[in-house]
């Protein structure tokens, strides 16, 4: 099966918006099996938009339209597939039920010009909307091709793609597609792809890597007549990948929501441990991490942004002798800020990062990107010594992500989920 | 002068990579007055290509291309514009010299392949990289027109559109196009629309508004023979502007750049103030946020986490007896939150953030998205009371947005560069 995206909107083409949903909806149908050659935008423009339907039409079964489904003029998304497919756009009372209910719920007024978010061609398969008043649909094209139209904001196009066209689109290919992300820190892109290149071949199953800062993730995906089945077929893969990469990996998951920040949590769960954070470099960025988990409030207690030097002796008990023979950014210091931390927040495990994020301020011995990342426990400390790349940003979010992933070992060993 | 992105890799299609190019570019063409109709995506697959080239060329006057400029067979990208321009590809030894340079300086063996990234066609201009091997490309394709070859990664791409291909494009169009961004927090976008909805006109001079979370962002762009005329141009509707939308405006700039943080920082440097932070809900956010600003050390001191209840009192002294009686979630904890990081860190203004940021834990009295902000100086302490909605993501950055912009309000008037 082979679909093609058109996301409709002048304000894609203005640089207005960030096209999200290309990329959420290529993801989904990635992992679902389903090709995709090209992905288009256009303008709120009736004749180039028509031009835009017939040639998507014209390669692929399943053209996905995202925006232009509102109320105003401009939403001309239907009004074109509806002139394409050669079919008229009639009232759908149950449409119009539903967004009476919901202009009632938001206590609004509803404007006559909404109704036209009720019309669509006779054969179309609604799509309900509970984020919003616009109704997705499923348009039939002739020649059983389809047009699936989907509204533009992410959060009310992604729920109906994950809970409504991804069922549509499984029963059209007759096949279950299971996913698992593994996901690896501590060993880059190139190192990956020499153990596992043998393996990341087409067919079934399929493992397919991609990168982000400092970190790869796997996705191995299977497609069988059952989800048992599938299951069945990626559970060898996976073995011989935690193998061949021991140690790196920190999640296995049905899903791509893992992260650094996750596993830290869960692992500190699991041990019944309080953590606390005593940051420089990073301003806060290891705790605000941590607690974008919900339930981080179990675990995470506090922390000290300790920015200024002196800041590390007043808040931290940083002794101002080891700053002053050490330096400032020094694995010394970098373990008594953990150690300070950990005793002055009562925990059983801290993290301190201290080091230089540049861009200015880097010496021969002290270049820019020199980072420490401290982790003290009742038994000790150790002392992570980073010699990290990248602009002012890169440095600051790898040095998060090292402090994460060091919290994590400390807690745990790596969480993995068959 | 219409352009029209061709953004090619299968990495797009397969949702692997966010395409941050498009949006970039297409901000950067709109503020420059030229004209987009369609962008496409396509993978690494030479038929599917030639054919893209050939429609883009047939549509508008520049076509710009991101991505597959490496040296893997992969990387097509010029090879087609080529044929589709009906000449060779020829070494440009200038380009060689750059890139045996660029390997020798990464103590990098040169393999043979990479010589594919010195081939052109014979009329083409080159595009310096900075920041990567290979070369950019301006490449004549008859009538005109011209296919415009960019690096796919786009700390390389960026550059070398502000630096080299924008200063084409002004040539081309024998237009000086000037900008200033106008940054609003307070107001919401259909306030906003109101009060400047007349003004937002197509013609010379634009203004155009796009919103993000909490915030919304006026672009005002003239377009004259010269800068100054252009900015003559500007000048009385960025005064209408600010008469009619007044405080909420903080800060208006000439490029897209600012930040709550940045005009915050600004603020703390004209003052001459040191701050801190004390925070709960964001755990970090507003910190973090802060020091992203370079050169942000000379006034933020640090701060505390006091994400569980007892570290309010342990680190920021807040009476246990206060968070009993009023709660955790209220404004004198806020208040005393605040007051207690200004006096532990010595500074002159702290800001603090309790809340409830959910999605458990509401209740009638304190329903999710209640949060309350204190801004503390020498002066006093004042409180926001803030009912705040969405996501617990969205909660907790409109809760430091909140806190960024009451520290720039306490530290000084809205920074306005005319």
């Amino acid at each position: 099966m082979i679909a093609e995206l058109l996301c409709i909107g002048t304000e894609l083409l203005m640089g207005q918006v960030l096209n999200t949903n290309a990329q959420f909806i290529s993801r989904r149908l990635s992992a679902l099996g389903v090709t995709q050659y090209h992905q288009t935008v256009v303008g709120d423009n009736a004749d180039r938009l028509e031009a835009a339907y017939r040639l998507a039409l014209s390669r692929a079964d399943v053209v996905i339209t995202s925006g232009g489904l509102g109320p105003t003029v401009d939403d001309i998304t239907k009004r074109i597939a509806a002139k394409v497919a050669g079919q008229p756009l009639v009232p759908f009372p149950e449409a119009e039920e539903m967004l009476r209910a919901r202009f009632q719920q938001y206590h609004r007024p509803m404007t006559e010009n909404n109704l036209s978010q009720t019309m669509f061609t006779p054969d179309t398969t609604l799509l309900l909307n509970p984020n919003g008043t616009a109704p997705g649909a499923i348009v039939p094209m002739g020649g059983g091709k389809v047009v699936i139209h989907l509204p533009g904001p992410p959060r009310e196009l992604e729920p109906m793609f994950v809970n409504q066209v991804e069922p549509y689109l499984r029963r059209r290919s007759g096949q279950t597609l299971v996913s698992r992300y593994v996901r690896i820190f501590g060993m880059g892109e190139s190192e990956v792809d020499t153990r596992l290149g043998d393996l990341e071949l087409g067919g079934n199953p399929t493992l397919s890597p991609y990168c982000s800062l400092g970190e790869v993730q796997l996705r191995a995906t299977a497609g069988a007549a059952t989800q048992e089945d599938a299951i069945e077929l990626l559970t060898p893969l996976l073995a011989t990948v935690q193998e061949r990469l021991g140690g790196v990996i920190y999640a296995i998951e049905p899903d791509d929501k893992g992260s650094l920040a996750k596993s830290a949590v869960e692992a500190l769960k699991r041990r019944k441990w309080t953590c606390a954070t005593c940051e420089s470099l990073t301003g806060g960025m290891i705790s605000a991490e941590l607690v974008t988990i919900p339930g981080a409030s179990e675990v995470v207690r506090g922390g000290f942004i300790t920015y200024q030097t002196d800041t590390k002796t007043l808040l931290a008990g940083v002794a101002a002798e080891t700053i002053a023979r050490k330096g400032v950014v020094s694995a010394e210091v970098a373990a008594a800020m953990a150690e300070g931390a950990r005793t002055r927040l009562g925990v059983d495990v801290a993290v301190s990062a201290t080091g230089l994020a540049g861009p200015d301020g880097g010496t021969a011995e002290c270049p820019v990107g020199t980072v420490f990342v401290g982790v003290a426990t009742e038994k000790g400390t150790r002392v992570l010594d980073l010699h990290l790349t990248g602009n002012r940003d890169h440095i600051r979010t790898l040095a998060m992500k090292h402090a994460l992933n060091a919290l994590r070992v400390e807690a745990d060993t790596p969480s993995v989920i068959g």
